[in-house]
């Protein structure tokens, strides 16, 4: 299946670029170039120079410009050549780099890789991740061998967990027999589960009153394109509280996906918790052994059904679907809707110079 | 060339699959996993659930049912699934994964990949290699990145062993001035030489009457489909007696071929002397000798062959073919033959959810 | 792009050769088998037995010919089965390899991979290479994961110079504001340049009267096909002198490509100095200091630049072209109507045996 491409992807997490990098990662199988300016403020561009190919982030800082490595031609944050250092010094017109408009937010940075104009009002609200002490948050990375779409998937249909997962994160059985309550609207699909089971889960069991006794659950998934996966999760053991983040011992997490190709996915995962919210040292902890989690438990799971599929059509593979399912496969048909009318929408634009030009004003960079 | 189907192919070394093991190989480009029931009968099935497409052999054993390590479906011998432990518990009438019929013989596990029934008597009796004394027998297994057809040539045609091999079975220059003797049936193709040399074969040479002096030898090599070939070589110094297994110092061995892909060969031998039967230090040592032997002499010739043709069309390079070729031409004309007429029948069968419909019983699995 | 095939490449270094070597390499896809004659002739033929394909590297020396490592079958330098050692010994009449003509010239070994006759007329003279002290002259050899117009670009076009290298070969901004002078033959394209700068290029400072003075240089850098660049560089501080190798602290160099694919090339490098002309010990420390800044400096930007790429359709991409690129751009479209005039001449020339049959006198090998 093609990319959905005008929609907002997971670049990197803010961390990974510091004022000093040259940061560079591939996203829908394009070479991006992210740095940021002396003010702090991201900018991405191809991470090509068009004169002769060479990757940007092998050049040098100058000022809040690049310098290609090869034969130092200085490209702006707009990406417009802004000096040649050969023969007159004429900068070509077309010495342009295509610039990605970027959204800082929630601890990442957001890229926009389609033609058409980025709207800032079309990334979705993870608010609460901003909201709160800084050691209640943690974000993590890694890579995956594996088309995107298994692990929506994997994060859709949380009924894998007693199965991949060990004692940390088990329902002791209590999550499977249930069926999810899955909603829709026009853009999202959420499913919520609530169960009971006594110990609670064991991330929270020692923050209750009784970390031995029955306790309350409940997980609220809701999927955004083209890959957003915001999980809620919590535990309570006085029956009079509403399930929800307000009145249990839970967290907000987020799992996002940006395809690197196919094939390949970079993940990434931000968490906030609204319990021991100051701990710095349990917080590292925390995010290390999620890390530790997707990294031996999904992960290779995950990978292996890539491998084993060799392909990404999935439904043409025949799956047997059971019960659990449902909430992935709207998601995944929500998807290829998306990206169908995007197809359709593009074959319909007037391309110019290999970009669609949509009669809107240009993308522009803005910073949350 | 397709991989001819309808036939029995070594799925595995019966040592190679214990109780315990959830054992899996490719074969002819599809996963199979394989493991033994509790009565000690192996069970093949395809090596991915049907509902999410894990690999079965990362799950679990449930006596001798096998569970999914994603989401803990369970399959039986039959690959039914007997358990979704999800939702209200329904196991979908689809949710089957498909089997393979088995054969457990001659120290292997040989298994049947195509559409039609399994047809235990198209296995060809290598009987002699169940008969006689444990420590007289060995079998090992090599990997080579090789076509499997290339692996057949260098069995079927022995005029490299001058060549290739060293001073443990050199014939001295004796072999290749030989013409072998062919005959053929409609499935079968046998090669037979006889020479003197002298010393005798070194691996035979110990247990004549006279190791230093000349002995006469032959070779009988009988190819059959798919990819069998088996062996039989003896050394006699005694005029009176007739060139048979029954008559000299010699083994009766089996080579066979299981292709994993186009490129890249599962390759099984089996061997069983008619002398120090009961020596197993010697036992041992040998099929390790023999091991290494393929490992560092055939092996790297083969793969630099196939990695030379990048192709498996080894006819459309126009080989330059000398005498020694008859016997693995015939093979090779004659396994194109049967696949060519197995690609017919296929296509004049009808197929549904992807295997062909043949009118007939269905495989069932056999325990030797 | 198809490669340019009746013209000479270099296929190694002479000393690569050694006496008892069966050297190969492969070259335009093709892989080749090189070794010397005893009386050190060297003599190249397609490193494939017409038997069964084994690479003919892998056999051994037998005087003058090869011997197949697989069955035997001896090729003398003709290409001719000299010895079939199976059945009668007849040598099958097709039984004979391609054999390439070389020539050995300038420290290395050229080789014509075409159909037409080979023409020794047609290898550029690189004399100067020949005359003077051996202690003046060095050779080198580095694999690049690069298609090859991307190092005849870098070689062509040295306004990368200044950014790419270090101090030693600085020309501290003087070269970039240059335009250089182009002339072009029929079959050549060389661009020229002449500027000053204090210091004089740091190879060539020591040598100078003040080191510390500035200097006049030149470069002259010619191109002939299919992929050599020949340069010639130097530096003089008498202002009555011209600026040439004859009046100046200079070198001549050879840089020339030979693809092994598409997408890897063997890049070889010649140098003779005309200074310090018998110290071998500086000989060695120069060649050594060369081969490194290619393999750390040049070489990594233009893997980069090909992975990049992810093409050799250069124009497809859409440069954007500067001054500088107006030598290379000659010179690629110049290569590139020598490959189609070849294809042209190829589709009108009758083929028998997958080789063109030119109305003229067949190839013959050549020693310099």
């Amino acid at each position: 299946m093609k990319f959905l491409r005008n929609t907002w992807y997971v670049a990197a997490i803010s961390t990974e670029v510091d004022p000093a990098a040259l940061f560079h990662r591939k996203i829908l199988d394009t070479s991006v170039l992210i740095y940021r300016k002396a003010d702090g403020t991201p900018v991405a561009m191809h991470d090509r120079c068009p004169h002769r190919f060479a990757p940007l982030h092998l050049g040098t800082r100058v000022g809040d410009e690049v310098a290609c490595v090869y034969h130092g031609l200085r490209f702006d944050c707009a990406g417009q050549c802004t000096l040649n250092p050969h023969g007159g010094g004429a900068t070509p017109a077309n010495a342009r780099v295509r610039t990605f408009p970027l959204l800082e937010r929630y601890g990442f940075i957001w890229i926009w890789m389609g033609d058409a104009p980025a709207d800032p009002a079309r990334l979705p609200d993870f608010g609460p991740l901003d909201e709160g002490h800084p050691n209640a948050y943690g974000a993590t990375y890694m890579h995956l061998k594996s088309n995107y779409e298994l692990i929506i998937d994997n994060v859709m249909d949380l009924s894998h967990i007693d199965y991949v997962h060990g004692e940390i994160i088990t329902t002791r059985g209590q999550l499977s027999p249930l069926t999810p309550k899955l909603t829709e609207t026009a853009s999202t699909v959420t499913s919520r589960s609530e169960w009971t089971q006594q110990p609670a889960l064991m991330i929270f069991a020692p923050f209750l009153p009784d970390p031995k006794a029955s306790a309350r659950h409940f997980f609220e998934i809701t999927w955004t394109a083209p890959a957003n996966i915001q999980l809620s999760v919590g535990a309570v053991q006085d029956d009079r509280r509403t399930l929800d983040l307000d009145n249990t011992t839970g967290q907000y997490d987020l799992h996002t996906c940006t395809p690197e190709t196919l094939d390949t996915t970079h993940y990434f995962f931000a968490t906030r918790r609204n319990h021991l919210v100051e701990d710095a040292e349990y917080n590292l902890a925390k995010i290390k052994a999620m890390h530790v989690a997707f990294e031996t438990e999904d992960g290779p799971v995950i990978e292996a059904v890539h491998a084993e599929m060799g392909t990404d059509d999935f439904f043409g593979l025949h799956p047997v679907l059971i019960c659990n399912d449902t909430g992935p496969v709207k998601v995944r048909r929500m998807l290829r809707r998306m990206v169908d009318a995007e197809q359709q929408q593009a074959a319909a634009t007037p391309a110019v110079g290999g970009r669609r030009q949509y009669a809107v004003a240009a993308p522009t960079t803005e910073q949350a």
